[in-house]
């Protein structure tokens, strides 16, 4: 079984990957007559997607990491310097889970008994904080940008071998369509949706993307 | 006080907007002379991207709905028909928090009372699943893909007036790398991390990409 940190990385980066690329090709071609400018355009768009994404995951990484840390410490120094607001906190979860006030005192006396363990329940269940991987930021952004070149390719591919923009639109349709579809599918499989109704609404988007990226280019054109 | 929602959706789609664009828009100031061309392609970027990432954020929020519902019933279906197995996980949830066995039990006769509250506590606590708010798929979609179009319009618009390529860029990379400053600083001051630094690494992810965008576009076309 795959890591399912790495399906999920592959799963975003991949999924604008086969869409934005394919959808500015779909938008060029329908303005200029060369593929070159489409190929330009297009590696210039993975480049920018790749490391937009990538990167942004890490950040998105690393802040998910300090709020984690920042809000671990506020823990600890509310647990003994706030010592009453926090068994109140710890009271209202206890009740919220529906448990009599006798059964929540005793609750109360077993869990503030270690330390650890409270400011652990305090952060996973009052604020809803798993503790973040410190290496996942990094790995991530690996996965994420990488599956977008992979997922860009695609689309372009067939720009590489034709002399004209709507041939290489054309099979590039197909191609990419094709793989929306498949990916979409698998996507929907692992998140627990139909999958061919999946398959068929990331197939929509695609389509939808590219179209509205030939039309505005068409009129800006004209 | 904005709604966080409404702030966490500006925040993923302006994010890639300032910095998807911008690159590209980079990248073929370095391949193209007019800017004509850089004016159609950021346009039709803007549209595949927009589009792309709106309705991608409208499917992520329909899954994560479709998965809180079949999770639920499925919560409801094992606690009427799989009732031990479920008082084993509920008191393996208690026992974690660190309850001793006397007050598992008594915490276990009580919650089970519920049946509602039950599964609430199941759903929320042993599966992490909150009940996401229906109407919330459709506006993300229309906040991430509005901010998207206005995010790539700030690093595009100097290429309408100027009728060079790197000239243009000169400008759009002032006014982007700005803008992405004051961007990271408020994004980061939001998220809890240092707003000085946080703008620092945001404004260097985009001007990052696009000096690949421009490099890549360059090697390319030589």
């Amino acid at each position: 079984m795959i890591n399912s940190d790495i399906i999920t990385d592959v799963v975003i980066g991949m999924s604008d990957g086969l869409t934005v690329p394919f959808a500015l090709a779909a938008g060029l071609s329908g303005a200029v007559q060369s593929t070159g400018l489409i190929i330009i355009a297009g590696m210039a768009e993975i480049a920018a997607g790749s490391i937009a994404m990538g990167l942004g995951g890490y950040l998105a990484g690393r802040t998910e990491l300090d709020h984690y840390q920042s809000e671990l410490k506020r823990e600890y120094y509310e647990v003994d310097n706030k010592r009453d607001i926090e068994i109140q906190e710890t009271k209202e979860f206890f009740s919220n889970l529906g448990l009599s006030e006798e059964t929540q005192q005793k609750a109360i006396e077993e869990v503030t008994k270690d330390k650890d363990r409270w400011v652990n329940l305090m952060m996973k269940y009052e604020l809803g904080l798993e503790k973040p991987d410190p290496r996942r930021a990094t790995k991530s952004a690996f996965n994420i940008g990488l599956s977008y070149v992979v997922g860009g390719l695609i689309p372009l591919s067939p720009y590489f071998f034709v002399k004209d923009g709507i041939t290489g639109l054309k099979i590039s349709a197909v191609i990419t369509l094709i793989c929306l579809f498949i990916f979409g599918y698998f996507k929907s499989k692992l998140t627990g949706v139909s999958p061919v109704g999946g398959a068929f609404r990331v197939m929509t988007i695609g389509a939808i993307a590219a179209g509205c990226a030939f039309a505005i280019a068409k009129l800006i054109q004209s």
